[in-house]
């Protein structure tokens, strides 16, 4: 039996990451959870942010923004840069920042990473401001990957310890491995196909 | 030290999701990767799929899709449902199918929550088509409710055992409890007071 909660956008569990721009010459960083994937080649993203947050104006002054994933380490910054506004408090301080190519996405190297982006498209909805963003480069902390062949390996994402979240309010970690893509369904695949 | 990964959208880890569209007059449902929170209040989700997608057809037809949300045991449907069309096979017959108020968002009755979703904004972007939901309804088994001084409270998320995944092709499940929103951050908060 279902029972109904009502209208909420229950999405669960949402990656936390910090959103980075550059705004009245200084960064700043925004706690999101309303961040995701919109496109895999080319490499497309989103944050949607109130329209009166501090952050968006940078965001349009400079066509830039980034997303930084923390570690669950940095749980007590990343709450806190939830419940304080670039409006009051300098939150560039709470972290080291640095910068790409872009040079106006402030990105923050205590995040093991980083998704430097340029804004491609922009729109308002009710009382959000959407960015989509194309990725033009991703960093890792080199002690999350390794070299194989020539080819980047990375560590075990729980590794990363990222920090989900949820409307229940609470903060989460990543749980372990249980399969792999593309490979799971392959049993009924071959069901299927059998049937043809 | 950071290293660079290249241009990748590399958002980690995403909720697995299963989107339901009625196509040709019979549900659909797609694996999803690319869903996220748009808003809160109200409440906005989104949806990104590739533009040559059957569920796109159905979601444009009829303007309503749903978002629904896989425990670890459907793993192998979910998985199964990201490798084959419904161009080219019926998908309906993996789940019992349930509607809402809707009526041509088809809901899938074994995942544990289901959010009904009328589409309030659509565009195209590169190789994708992203629709912009409004949650007129969020379905959870009765289950993993309870009811409290006439207030619904939900299990703890990982007994709902979502499916998470990343760019790893990995799927993960859920980790346990590590802090509360608005509440680890409390001390940095005090700090910034005393110092004001």
């Amino acid at each position: 039996m279902k029972v109904q909660l009502g209208a909420v956008p229950f999405v669960y569990p949402v990656p936390i990451a910090l959103g980075g721009a550059t705004v009245a010459g200084k960064p700043n960083y925004l706690t999101l959870g309303d961040v995701g994937i919109m496109g895999i080649n080319p490499p497309l993203v989103y944050i949607s942010s109130g329209t009166n947050h501090y952050t968006n104006q940078g965001i349009l002054e400079h066509g830039t923004y980034s997303i930084n994933f923390p570690t669950r380490e940095l749980l007590a910054k990343v709450d806190y840069c939830g419940m304080v506004s670039g409006h009051d408090v300098d939150k560039s301080v709470l972290f080291e920042t640095f910068y790409g190519e872009l040079g106006t996405a402030p990105m923050i190297r205590e995040c093991p990473v980083n998704l430097e982006c340029r804004v491609v498209k922009e729109f308002s909805i009710q009382h959000r401001q959407v960015f989509v963003g194309e990725v033009v480069q991703a960093y890792v902390d080199a002690a999350f990957v390794t070299e194989e062949d020539g080819h980047v390996r990375f560590a075990e994402l729980t590794e990363l310890a990222p920090i989900l979240y949820a409307l229940d309010n609470r903060y989460y970690t990543l749980g372990p491995v249980i399969g792999r893509g593309y490979h799971e369904g392959k049993s009924l695949l071959e069901q299927n196909n059998k049937q043809e």
